[in-house]
């Protein structure tokens, strides 16, 4: 078969339709095709004359297995709901709520060892000879309650329910058994894993990249017990325990984990959460086991001549692409899904691999290909997004998942999607692995998280849309396309290392005591002095939300002085307020015309010092300041969704800050709507318009130089120099 | 003269005008006269046979004495500005930011003593051996300053501008020097005081009532460098020190107030600060004195034969009416101002007094009386939101306030005011001092300040509208027209006498942290256990705002197990929410029908437990929902201004959560606009109209009696039973 475009694109197929794959093929210059869960490839397809990815689930691929040691299936740390005492003897009942098929309690190990009663008005644990598991009813019985105290359990339990499958099974009403996943930490499963996946490997001799989905523990998913979603986290550890792991923390980090340091009052270390060492050292001793396990796979693999690929997502706890241990799993690629900017970046940045691969958006489900439905705008609206991402750093490769067969039925869609792929491969092609033009400072977002959590901030599913987080994800979603180096920092660096000297701009943006804005990080003494030292030597400090706060001492941002703004939590209001909006266009703002959109903003944000210019107000309440502190400059934005015109004011915020304001015109455009990346290395210049409307903007290569241009809507327009 | 109705109004006069004056008390039918700061009373006014008021000002009459002796004039406790140590020297100038013609730093006493300089980054005193106070330029210089940290001091300083008259002066553009004021502290200043008053009263034989502009200690306001207010705390004990008093209470109270109990990090002791005990005990020693003295000016009233009245204002620090020592003044009356029902009701209820007064809105002054202006709108609407309270308890006399000879320019408002004046004594004639119709149930408004701060709930300065405060004092607005009786409890109350059985429903309405919320309180397992004991056997719990808060073991709500309701604050996002409003209406919405307004709401409160009838949802937040919780029941709401519709919707709530839904049809109007007051005893039954157009009602006896009634706008309907 004949592939006449220079491939980077990878098809899902189904058996039964190989000349419409075949035509597909050509139609979308693929180069690779892949099969999903619940779908399989034939021989016939396998053998067409591309690249074969096939999905590989590690820890449950072999549900014999499973049936057979279910002593040594995977665990989750989970949290009875909390029970008032309305009497002495108080029975809880531990799976309440709980998916019951889901999850079975471990009665297998010591529950004095690792459960733990807490009494959750006081915080007390209780004793163990106060309570008693009764294994029949599946309760606990607190024989000595304090009337109307609460309490709770903190109880293990055995997945019996792969989660992964049972997403997709209740979500697509499947009818197969359920699938069990096998703990690798146990000795003989780990042998079996990898035995089982050496045999794979002999058998398959057909698959060209063994995509891994994924490896060992699955981000944390606990339905309730109308079989709906209770709990996600997708960087959650709750199913990476058992009692075996815990003891054996407990013999190379010197201490014992108490079930607490999992439930952590039932906020289950969720990333929002300032993360304590205990948790910390948890995630060290997860990845290190999780990477060197990994790596074993990979090596399989090599051994077989196949490439290694992982997906980004599923069963890919402890194996952080930015972590300090990912590098060890030696593998090929990673491919994770593409929902917006800064997930493309999650991924394209990713480090120690020879490609990466984004899988675009919508999946060939019925929820988007049904009739009536639009996947053709959605595709469109998805990738118009992402391309602002891949002009900074491209994937290597992209590709769609799901049913082929249901995109199909929707000519249009298969058109779009030529289309994209070949405007992705003419990207990837004007690049050719260079970098685009970026001023020499780098901006650096500040949290308790770190380079680890790179382009995953404020994040709480995956790439999905909460209310409380989209006008905090808005920032790295605007930075995921701006010419500008983004570098993610945390407190330690800071107390470590300091603030290297590249760095211009920090961008500190998260709700009050989250692990986005920093908690108590921020009564540090060490922490504040090198910050407000560093600003008021010239640096430049942008702050989102309830950036730096605490409250201590009279003051909530704790760097009030240097951002010039503090926030009304009740106990200032006797200070009478004068605050009022500048009337000129500030910098920030010259290229803003109209109403700027803060998403959820924040209320009762107010002018401390006498410095304070306000650019934004609403209500009495300031939605965008500016401050000088010594040399240095501070921003205060209320919340930044993302929107073209916020893309701007934070573009505008940053030089702003850096006190750069006259290097912005190097390859600039004047139009919100449109943006440019300049690869100088190459000669090749890109103009995009972001919207779905003809606009006229003005490329600046400089501030004495630059033309006028027309884009139609969503165009990418190239220019040589 | 001749006047032809019977009283119960005071009017404001002023020098020749007495043909008009005359007028006046014919046609609002005046028995008293009063002046104002900068009014004087003509002997012909005084001779007219009407009660004649005239305005004492206590600490400042006499200004020679203040002059001649400035080290016994009144002090404030103050903050300098939080100022960064950009070296090691540190200078900080102390009244920068303040109003210098306001305040002069103390020279005289020990600042070693009395002062402290604190580290504000870590909270630490600094030893006095490293600053040092520079006379001259009025700075402290801190020698050994620990660089980029945040450094305030605390020092006192002479008022040598009265606050009173700095503030008609500035605001009216007077051009008299400034009044200053003296400190009864001082036993020489306190002898003269009375001696003086003792002179004064001797040679003003025509007045009947010496209305006490206050007493002692005004009110906390400071001025900023613009001449503008800074800082304003109606319940403000800043302005109630000095070093002689300092050193009285370690005497008594056998501990030394440190300056930080008195700038408490810059906050003052806001009324929304949970009190320190210190805080407490400076109260109750304030009070003690000042009752102690404002007596002897009382008793020295009486030997003339006069009557002595207190303004609610001003100078009234340490008199609190809901206090324990105010019965001891022997005040033969208090007047206050009357912005709204719940000022009335603070007045109305005071105790121990033969009689109180309000003053009415609009004042007589420019800012209303001017060309365009509308006063009679202001003053239908401002007796029309007062009416309510008046039928539930009435104040027993009313009066306007300012210049006269503003009013006589405006004959609508004259005409109006007549009306305005019949009408209250005709509700006052009906009344003749009975009770109204209320359930046999109470409700309390639990709060850390009780029984003190009545009606004066979150309130910052009196009456004035906060954007932060109106959805919670629209809480003791609606209450103060309503037909149920209100107390007000403190935590400690509950600590040391448990919940009186006549309590049907406790109101907690507040922000997070504050002594309207109740802070810490929430984690004491006391108050938690009493709370919630109570309502599992039938007590009825109204949660505002944020009720019950306290980040504390995995909730923000404490007892989120009875209201069913928590606030996200960024750890639990993870959890996964499928919150639905209620379709049908519930009990608690029968008679509302348009868009509730909840204020400024609450964002992100969600429902916890599984009993949880959301009745109201907006963008995925709760404003009002019910739970259920033993034999008891809770409502949530997340803001609740004053409103027609919202009085009725809290009114229903109460029904509700007290378990007496049934009841409610005892002397109750089906329209919201529309509200009754059934004075059994007397057989009389007010209908009142508050709104501005005219309402069909249906007037229910109980039950099974009602009838239709018609009301025009505004009107209020005597029926008897």
């Amino acid at each position: 078969m004949e592939i006449s475009k220079d491939g980077r694109v990878t098809l899902p197929v189904e058996v039964g339709i190989d000349k419409e794959v075949h035509e597909m093929i050509n139609k979308w210059g693929a180069d690779a095709i892949r099969n999903s869960d619940g779908t399989e490839l034939s021989k016939e397809l396998m053998e067409m004359a591309v690249k074969v990815y096939t999905t590989y689930l590690t820890a449950r691929n072999d549900q014999k297995w499973a049936r057979n040691h279910m002593d040594q299936l995977q665990m989750q740390y989970l949290m009875s709901k909390h029970n008032i005492a309305v009497s002495e003897v108080l029975e809880i009942d531990l799976l309440d709520g709980f998916f019951r098929r889901q999850f079975d309690i471990d009665k297998k190990h010591d529950c004095n060892r690792y459960w733990e009663v807490i009494d959750r008005t006081t915080g007390k644990v209780v004793d163990n000879d106060v309570w008693k598991f009764n294994k029949e009813k599946g309760t606990v019985v607190i024989k000595d309650a304090h009337k109307w105290h609460r309490y709770t359990v903190s109880f293990l339990a055995y997945q019996i329910w792969d989660t992964t499958h049972m997403y997709n099974h209740l979500t697509n009403n499947w009818t197969t058994p359920p699938h069990m996943g096998y703990d690798v930490f146990h000795k003989e499963t780990r042998d079996h894993i990898l035995s089982y996946l050496g045999n794979w490997l002999k058998e398959n001799p057909s698959v060209d990249v063994v995509r891994f989905t994924t490896f060992f523990y699955h981000f944390t998913i606990a339905y309730n017990d109308k079989a709906k979603e209770k709990y996600v986290d997708w960087f959650g550890y709750s199913a990476s325990v058992s009692p075996e792991a815990i003891d054996e923390f407990e013999r190379v980090y010197g201490y014992k984990l108490r079930a607490e340091d999992f439930i952590d009052e039932g906020y289950y270390n969720s990333p929002f959460r300032v993360p304590s060492k205990s948790f910390l050292d948890w995630m060290d001793f997860a990845q290190k086991f999780v990477t060197e396990n990994a790596k074993k796979c990979v090596d399989l693999c090599h051994e077989y001549g196949k490439e290694a690929m992982m997906f980004l997502g599923d069963n890919w706890i402890g194996t952080e692409p930015y972590g300090n241990y990912f590098k060890n799993i030696g593998l090929d690629s990673v491919v994770g899904s593409v929902g917006s900017g800064a997930t493309l970046r999650m991924i394209s940045d990713i480090p120690h691999v020879k490609y990466t691969e984004g899988r675009f958006l919508p999946y060939f489900f019925p929820d988007t290909f049904h009739e009536g439905g639009n996947p053709t705008k959605e595709a469109v609206e998805n990738w118009v997004q992402a391309r602002r991402a891949i002009l900074r750093n491209p994937v290597d490769r992209m590709g769609y998942g799901g049913y082929l067969s249901l995109a199909l039925k929707f000519p249009d869609f298969v058109d779009k999607v030529a289309e994209i792929t070949e405007e992705f491969r003419e990207i990837y092609n004007k690049i050719k692995g260079t970098k685009p033009y970026t001023p020499k400072f780098k901006v650096a977002i500040l949290n308790a998280w770190g380079k680890l959590r790179s382009w995953q901030t404020n994040m709480v599913a995956h790439a999905l849309w909460y209310k409380k987080i989209y006008s905090y994800v808005g920032v790295i979603e605007c930075l995921s396309g701006m010419p500008v180096d983004v570098e993610f920092l945390s407190f330690e660096d800071i107390k470590c290392k300091g603030i290297a000297s590249d760095i211009g701009v920090i961008i500190n943006a998260g709700d009050a005591g989250t692990a986005w804005s920093g908690g108590t990080y921020w009564i540090d003494d060490e922490i504040t002095g090198k910050i407000r030292e560093w600003v008021y030597n010239g640096g430049g400090f942008i702050g989102i939300g309830e950036p730096t706060a605490y409250l201590h001492q009279g003051r909530h941002f704790q760097l009030s002085d240097v951002l010039g703004v503090d926030r009304e939590i009740g106990f200032t209001l006797s200070y009478t307020r004068h605050d009022k909006a500048l009337e000129d266009k500030h910098f920030i703002l010259e290229d803003n015309e109209k109403h700027i959109n803060f998403g959820e903003g924040m209320s009762d944000v107010y002018s401390v010092g006498d410095n304070t210019t306000i650019l934004s107000m609403d209500r009495g309440d300031i939605n965008l300041s500016v401050n000088e502190f010594g040399s240095g400059r501070a921003v205060y934005i209320s919340g930044l969704p993302y929107t073209p015109e916020n893309v701007r004011i934070l573009f505008r915020a940053i030089y702003w800050s850096a006190s750069k304001e006259k290097d912005i015109y190097n390859w600039y455009t004047s139009n919100s709507n449109t943006e440019c990346a300049a690869y100088l290395d190459m000669g090749n210049i890109a103009v995009i318009n972001n919207s779905d409307a003809e606009q006229k903007t003005t490329l600046y290569i400089n501030t004495n130089n630059y033309m006028d241009i027309n884009l139609k809507p969503y165009e990418i327009r190239w220019l040589t120099v």
